[in-house]
């Protein structure tokens, strides 16, 4: 038996029929009687427990948003025709919540999320929500659920939320019912001990994206199309895909670089005529996600300097930073030089991943240096200083956000 | 109370574990108890009613395929991490179910979607299936809802096959786990009384497909990004969107044509040097789906002689065909030249659909000639000849396939 509470929040009851996920919408709380136990900290494998409970609220044209309701995880129930299953009309957030000093949850830059998901619903024609109130939520349900909120060091309660089509009807059109959800999933260290850059294989054969697509939204359809590209990577023994852009059948060599699995890419080049190096990621062209991790790590490499917000990094360190296309020939010329000194991913999932080899059918591996855990000193600087700030032991402009 | 029946295919059955669905699991047959009323033929728009049974079976690493179930149709129940709702894994089918000479149904073709689903579900890494076995599921479920194959001219029973990914975890990885389902729905004359021709509005910005993506398999991934430029385009007053392939920054004269809608695309063009006309549909490069129809029509207009099998065509038109690049700028040098005789788009669902007018936006809209009942005399001897195999008519080699 569930014990169903009604609370509400801060402001007054906007009608269902507006259209938004109302910020002041009377949220349905039912708590669950049984709470799982807490997997041991080691089992963390990203993406693979639940916790206890769940929001979820509802849109139908002619009813607006349901009330949302916090209540324990369980499945979802759906008619076999809806849009989702038929027409993938789904947009998600990735975001994680920390244990600060005090223990208490803390969010990494939500509002970053909240207008991206805004973005994404609208580019697949999603009813629009108030993303106030999903903000207000989200934190509601994360502390609800804070005892899930992982106090060890490097790991972090995952949050999804996820908003799909749920018109009951295969007529090619769009969805105008709709379902809003978050779920929680408690995720260890992405680095544990020993661990090693990851090694990825360059594809160009088939395209993760292009101009004019949907890279740039966080959608679910920008994910399936690289599940068969990635096996065959693992088959031939890397992790990941560097995925390139071209038209499909020109030479790789002069095809951009635009993602590494499913992170933002980075590569730090020495420089030619002076002392310091260069950081370079791919524009926001409309081919790959805008991050929020990438733009984080973008910020703090731009005010980097003698009062540096790297700490880890020589605050002389010279570093400049362009946003601008570059190709998988200009990585190997770069290697070529002894010029390549770092690459790695960055993303909500890992924060920053270090990349020890980029291979191409028909062509030696790129070997990039290795360093001691898997991160040069550019990788790991930015990865000490974001995690930190979203662990609250470092504060940097508004982007560590308490719960409560 | 439903009332479960135990009924087994005709070969012995293959151990669950084959990975495969097996041709000769048995089949768990439970009937509704009340079956719902049948709507009114003019009530039949497209997808909106679902019939009284659906079939599922579902796919795990350890166990195979489950055993296929026919039962009263009804909603799923799916976690919500499930792959499908978080990283769109979804393949699906159309088809149709006509009512034969004889009242009996029948299919069209069907063995070409089953290869097409087939590799659709490889495209997106979900598991194997045997699409012998689940023609055959397909054909004992639209037997036991025969009753609702309309038997009206120019009405059918639509079949929509669906495979879902399940995998319950947030990992990006491949869903190894799925659920395979079809359900039916009642489908009208896509054409009524007084049917005009579509107006499209041309489109290059947002780009719905890309060499080396996913447009040449039948996958939910490939309509979302549709929809917002839809409902520009109506904005605009046009019904669909003619999809341009180009870099999203280019002259759209320049870019090529795709398809229109979720249809494909044909133009009937008037040749400079001779009597006759040049039937063009562009070429099956990656970027538009291997649809039934187009293949039935170019294979019909290939075969159009003396002997023809486009009765209502006179059998001395000189028809030559070409699946070959065209662009925009193209079909307006046509038009201008009074050569675009005609254009339509060829699919499942309204199987030749009239194009009246193509507009882009800044340019004046390209008027193609009217025809009585929105087709000129090549769409309309393809539309006449396809209905009239599919409908049990007219025998064409092996496309049209009794149920029973």
């Amino acid at each position: 038996m569930y014990v169903p509470t009604k609370c509400s929040l801060a402001r007054p009851r906007i009608p269902d029929r507006s259209r938004i996920l109302s910020k002041a919408s009377r949220v349905i709380v039912t708590r669950a009687e049984t709470l799982k136990p807490l997997p041991p900290t080691d089992d963390l494998v990203f993406g693979r427990h639940s916790t206890d409970h769940m929001m979820v609220a509802s849109f139908h044209p002619k009813t607006g948003w349901s009330a949302p309701e916090i209540k324990p995880y369980g499945p979802l129930s759906l008619d076999p025709a809806c849009s989702c299953f038929q027409y993938c009309t789904s947009v998600f957030e990735g975001m994680k919540a920390f244990a600060g000093p005090d223990g208490k949850p803390r969010l990494f830059r939500p509002n970053r999320n909240m207008e991206r998901m805004t973005r994404s619903a609208a580019r697949v024609a999603l009813p629009a929500f108030n993303s106030d109130a999903l903000l207000e939520l989200i934190r509601l349900l994360v502390m609800i659920d804070s005892r899930w909120v992982p106090q060890a060091p490097g790991c972090s309660l995952y949050i999804r939320p996820t908003l799909i089509g749920t018109r009951p009807s295969l007529g090619v059109a769009p969805s105008d019912e709709a379902m809003l959800y978050v779920i929680l999933s408690p995720t260890g260290p992405y680095f544990r001990t020993g661990s090693k850059p990851v090694r990825l294989l360059a594809v160009g054969e088939q395209v993760r994206s292009w101009p004019g697509g949907t890279a740039g939204y966080k959608l679910g359809i920008n994910y399936p199309a690289c599940f068969s590209p990635q096996r065959e990577a693992a088959k031939k023994g890397y992790q990941q895909v560097l995925w390139l852009l071209g038209d499909g059948t020109g030479d790789s060599m002069g095809m951009k670089v635009t993602e590494a699995g499913s992170m933002n890419f980075f590569v730090v080049v020495k420089r030619e005529d002076e002392e310091g190096v260069d950081v370079i990621t791919p524009p926001l062209d409309g081919t790959i996600l805008p991050g929020v991790t990438r733009e984080s790590c973008i910020t703090l490499l731009r005010s980097h300097s003698p009062v540096s917000p790297l700490h880890s990094l020589d605050p002389h360190t010279a570093i400049r930073v362009f946003e601008t296309p570059f190709t998988l020939g200009d990585m190997y010329k770069w290697s070529s030089e002894d010029r390549l000194l770092e690459a790695f991913g960055a993303g909500t999932a890992a924060v920053i991943s270090g990349v020890g080899v980029v291979g191409l059918d028909g062509h030696p591996d790129i070997e990039i240096p290795e360093y001691e855990g898997a991160l040069g000193p550019v990788g790991k600087a930015l990865y000490d200083r974001i995690t930190d700030i979203q662990e609250g032991k470092v504060e940097f402009g508004d982007w560590s956000y308490p719960c409560a």
